[in-house]
């Protein structure tokens, strides 16, 4: 690299990458059911015998919700969404319409990002709080950026399902 | 963190988790292919009117033989996955088999492991070749390891529609 850098600042910028990432495939959900149609999100499954997209939309908003207690960032916002991590599809009644589903994803997701901007490198790769300190100082990867790159992951995975469903 | 580190160590300790999620997405993929019955992967689409998992073995590949000279390793390792990337399924004949393909598969990926574990931070954090230097300094993130963040969660996407096809 021509331009100066410290290994401080490199470390910093990695994180940054890291949330941008997520932060992008957060907006592409959003894009996705902001320019779907309402009753097909309600009824259409995205592949034959598979998940519908309102039940997605829930299990992404209910994965980034169980990051606050995960990463040490207090309650989950929404602990009513736990349905659509802990159930299949149809085997609940989903209580959310997909407009206040959505503003719930949009809290999370702006909350979260709150307690991320106040993070600091070493709070980043220090551990979440589903690993004891002892399995932390032998498995030092189990840290919350770790969490973060992880989730993103889940993210696209379903936005790949997500896509199949195609609106005009 | 309660074990001491320094901002260099923290920075290596990021470029690790990257490419260890990386690596996982490769191994999940492989793991796929390795259980799947190799008739429908010829034939099934992943939903109807999608892709066939042949085809999408071979994308992947070819993306991840097209970070060769993007990441400025040197040239692809197998040009002719070249179609995967560049046209639609069923609009070309795929000329390799199954076994072909997953064989360049593990093959572009562990040529790849080796120039990843031989690059310094500094090289992580440098531009990839599609960015001119001018362009790069207004848009650092235009790195080596941001287009490996964004192709973890290309593999992830399709990872998703893969798994709607089921063997026993």
């Amino acid at each position: 690299m021509e331009t100066q850098t410290t290994p401080a600042k490199a470390a910093e910028h990695m994180i940054q990458l890291v949330l941008n990432t997520w932060t992008g495939r957060n907006a592409a959900v959003s894009t996705f059911f902001n320019k779907a149609e309402n009753d097909r999100l309600y009824s259409d499954e995205v592949a034959p015998g598979r998940n519908r997209a309102i039940y997605l939309l829930g299990h992404l908003a209910a994965t980034n919700d169980a990051l606050f207690p995960l990463l040490g960032f207090g309650d989950k916002l929404f602990p009513e969404l736990e349905s659509f991590s802990s159930k299949p599809d149809r085997s609940f009644e989903i209580g959310q319409s997909i407009a206040e589903l959505k503003q719930q994803w949009e809290t999370i997701n702006s909350t979260l990002t709150s307690h991320f901007n106040a993070l600091s490198t070493e709070e980043w790769l220090d551990r979440h709080t589903a690993v004891s300190q002892e399995d932390f100082e032998k498995e030092p990867h189990r840290n919350r950026l770790n969490v973060l790159l992880g989730r993103t992951n889940h993210q696209s995975y379903h936005l790949g399902q997500l896509n199949f469903l195609t609106f005009n």
